[in-house]
């Protein structure tokens, strides 16, 4: 809400939501409608939607002028608001919290997040021409916090909205751990037959270059108009607003911190591309929808998270294999080094892990080896040191992402029996291993 | 050696090392220069330089005719025995092992390692046009198995022989590590005024397609012909044998588990590509050598193992932080999520990051915090998450590769007190933190 000196001043002005308005000060001159604001929090601060488009939110002081120039024609408000309109296909947005319904606290300098994610929908009108809209506030957290705990309610809610009869999902949540819940969805969801788009933004929607808008409208046009059955990221593919990818639950990672074109595809390519005009262009195979398919979808959620990942390197410690032992952890998996190396005989401390991981692998643990390269995949033939862990019954992950396997694990943990998950480990299920990598998935 | 029986093929057929012979069954006809063999344990391949300039190893057979088509001239073996050549400037090779200086075993199809490393010379005549080669072994191992005591070593190899005349040094050691060892000769070598070059191979070098010889080429010419005061590996840039690329030893990165052009700039440019020409082509800042500068090379080469890298991801149990804590460790570099973000509040196991991250500060560790995203910065002061953990007094490690900054709180907690090595950890000394980075430098 706005605070009430500035409720005030849009009085006085005859100033209602959705008019364009001028804000002047020395420092700066300002166009644009007036946008509403249902949060606390931030309550001098401004909110306009720009020409281009973008929202822009300004810090109300003293010496700033504030101008109407034009009557809204309050279609914006309408239209957001907009009852089921016939024709159009049914979309479910499950809201999780993180970036995407956040905003800048002017006072601080800070980002924090909305109370209210309808404000978001507000925003991006062009949605309701796309489909209706059906938004369900799952949580409202930073996906730094989110555990396997919220991947399960989010898994059961997109099979309830599925079932339910919506053509696609939509889930907005952080990015930081975007690609885990990726992953995490793409197991857990069986008879999948419809997208399952997870979006979120680098910067906040309250920004000039944030990224909220297009990933949030280009996920609403996929999740509605893709025959993909499976489960992806849907963020910018280049640093301009062109063009949003679709990539597999299972390859796509977080791979810079801030650039809005972060979430690239690791030994892949997207399965899809979705530009400006709302066109979709398919990049790779993929799992179709089959239009006769009637069987519910299911949730498989069970994880079990005493599983690890554990990163080896030169000096590293063996003996964090036994903490992980002593707490009932049922498996762990290991970024090693090239080809999926880890130090089988060194001159320094006793720190060998080959013996570490045979001891674990006695006890009962799963051991999968992955890459630290993130690119390429591991191969336990090529050299001696390779095959001597492989020998210890350690599980060769071949192309899959540490992230990925290590989700895949919990996940095989918290539904098979121990034999049957160190098999289906290092065999796809999906997508999220391939037996082939194209010569244009390196650093795509 | 070869075997017996081949000796005695060869001398049956009148056939010298370097002579042009013909090999042919009914599956293969290959011809090419007979190559010296120096090791034992696969006597019975025959390796030949073919008219491209790569070798190819054939496992004998019976069934296999040997021709001799015409006499060898001798001087290629001759220039790689070649005494000192007036003129030409003097450059040490250090070996240590890798897959630079391995080979198949054709029986088993696996790698293992050459036991004498001139061989490698032999097999490139080209060097001794370029320089006056010292060669020393300093060890045989696979690059997994390297650690801080291999560091120490080379680093004052480095040294003596700089300040012993050498124009610049190349150290050819595995790939896997490559990257660890780069940042700490980096940090570890001070008063540097010459090039020091890390490379190796991704193929060994009885491949038709490996790189070993192109790398080992471009990184002799650019300890010679350039003028750049850094630690730095020297690769293969592109995947074809027309580029290698010198990068900054904190900066550079194995990307991809079997690619020749594994090696990418994070967050940085290389210095500079050498090419098939053998020019050389600068592409950004570098620290240059002095002429005039007389100080003796330095190697500063304490360093405490006890420092961890930890990766921190949904649901990993924050305990392993006390893990270490009881085991002495001086310090922690964390790989949290996007701009640094570790778990603030969870819902589930108590899995509270916060809470051990401040209780081990508390105790006199040192915890760095980077992001796992790899390109891109930590920042502490966007989110309210991360400005709570950076008041607990975690440092936040701007640009850094987690590596690098594993490296270097390893090794300035071995050479300052520990307050001087928290300060010194997100300042940069040898180029490991950059103020800006450029827009062409993700995924580069």
């Amino acid at each position: 809400m706005y605070s009430n000196e500035l409720l005030g001043i849009f009085k006085t002005n005859g100033i209602n939501l959705g008019d364009k308005i001028e804000i002047s000060s020395k420092e700066i001159k300002v166009e644009g409608e007036l946008m509403p604001k249902t949060e606390v929090g931030e309550p001098n601060a401004i909110v306009l939607k720009l020409d281009n488009g973008y929202n822009i939110g300004i810090s109300y002081s003293k010496d700033m002028k504030i101008k109407r120039l034009a009557a809204g024609t309050g279609t914006k408000f309408q239209k957001t608001n907009a009852t089921s309109k016939p024709g159009l296909p049914k979309v479910t947005i499950l809201y999780t919290g993180g970036t995407i319904g956040s905003k800048i606290d002017y006072k601080t300098g800070g980002v924090h997040m909305l109370l209210d994610p309808s404000e978001l929908l507000y925003e991006v009108p062009e949605l309701s021409e796309i489909a209706n809209i059906e938004l369900k506030q799952l949580f409202s957290i930073a996906s730094e916090d989110m555990s396997y705990i919220e991947w399960e309610a989010i898994a059961k809610e997109v099979a309830t909205a599925l079932n339910k009869g919506s053509k696609g999902v939509v889930i907005t949540m952080g990015t930081d751990t975007m690609h885990y819940t990726a992953a995490a969805l793409s197991f857990m969801l069986k008879n999948l037959n419809a997208p399952v788009v997870i979006t979120g933004s680098q910067r906040s929607s309250d920004r000039g270059s944030s990224d909220a808008f297009f990933n949030l409208i280009c996920s609403v046009k996929f999740a509605t108009a893709s025959d993909v059955a499976e489960v992806g990221t849907c963020m910018h593919y280049t640093s301009s607003d062109d063009k949003c990818a679709f990539i597999r639950g299972t390859k796509t990672r977080k791979m810079h911190s801030s650039r809005r074109d972060a979430f690239r595809p690791i030994n892949d390519k997207p399965i899809a591309t979705i530009d400006k005009k709302m066109d979709i262009q398919y990049l790779s195979d993929y799992n179709k929808v089959v239009p006769e398919l009637d069987k519910p979808v299911k949730a498989d959620t069970k994880f079990e998270y005493r599983v690890a990942l554990v990163k080896v390197y030169p000096n590293s410690d063996p003996d964090i294999i036994e903490f992980y032992s002593k707490k009932g952890y049922k498996g762990i998996i290991l970024e090693g080094t090239g080809l999926g190396h880890l130090p089988t005989s060194t001159n320094h401390n006793n720190f060998l892990w080959k013996d570490h991981v045979k001891t674990a692998i006695e006890k009962g643990m799963i051991i999968g080896i992955t890459t630290q390269c993130l690119y390429g995949r591991v191969n336990e033939n090529v050299y001696r040191n390779l095959r001597t862990i492989r020998n210890l019954g350690a599980v060769y992950c071949n192309d899959m992402m540490p992230e990925t396997a290590y989700v895949k694990l919990g996940w095989l943990l918290g539904n098979y029996k121990k034999d049957e998950a160190e098999k289906l480990l290092n065999r796809n299920i999906v997508g999220e291993i391939k037996k082939r990598t194209r010569f244009d998935e390196f650093l795509d």
